[in-house]
């Protein structure tokens, strides 16, 4: 990763694009052995990983990334924080998140190995 | 590490109360190869680090933690998201911020390798 800022960039839009598009396409970004903490629920494995992103009570979301800070980790990859804003459905007031990806890489491209979600109040 | 989430309780409570104590002491959570990334600044390395933090623009700040997710990483470690509020000074207001610490280990036990601090408003 020449420039992981640009990488992080690239990586936040395309996956909250995918997301906001349609989720069940979220399954390119994940690995049998990705884990999700969503809420503090914890799940493991992509057909896990994306029921549960699909399964949320909403049918439409929009996220807007407000910072996006990026370290490199130990393994090729990258240790991406986000913090932005989200709006569901016909809601009028967004909610503020952070998110956490680690990025690691195998013969196929990057991937997300760990991914924390966490509302903020 | 066993109990992951018993460790990463532990850990985000010392963290905290040595830096609301004594902010010089956070030296002894980092090693060389260290970074920190607080509020889109980047340091690197045990000495920076520990000046960045000392150097903050505040006498006396208080955090409180909300919430405190983990997950294993690939290096016997931990990749811990913390949400929270802190107080500096007299202000009135707490502000919100998100934290990432990614744990490894070496020979001298567990230690900060990335370290992401954002303010969320």
């Amino acid at each position: 990763m020449a420039d992981i800022q640009a990488f992080a960039t690239q990586f936040t839009q395309e996956y909250y694009s995918t997301f906001d598009g349609n989720r069940a396409d979220l399954a390119k970004f994940y690995r049998p052995a990705s884990m999700l903490t969503f809420e503090s629920d914890q799940v493991l494995g992509v057909e896990n990983i994306v029921a549960k992103l699909v399964g949320l009570p909403f049918q439409t979301v929009k996220h807007a990334v407000s910072t996006c800070d990026v370290q490199p980790n130990n393994n090729n990859g990258a240790l991406i924080l986000v913090t932005g804003q989200l709006i569901t459905d016909g809601e009028s007031n967004p909610l503020n998140f952070t998110q956490v990806f680690q990025i690691f890489s195998d013969g196929t491209g990057p991937f997300v190995f760990n991914d924390l979600f966490k509302l903020v109040y």
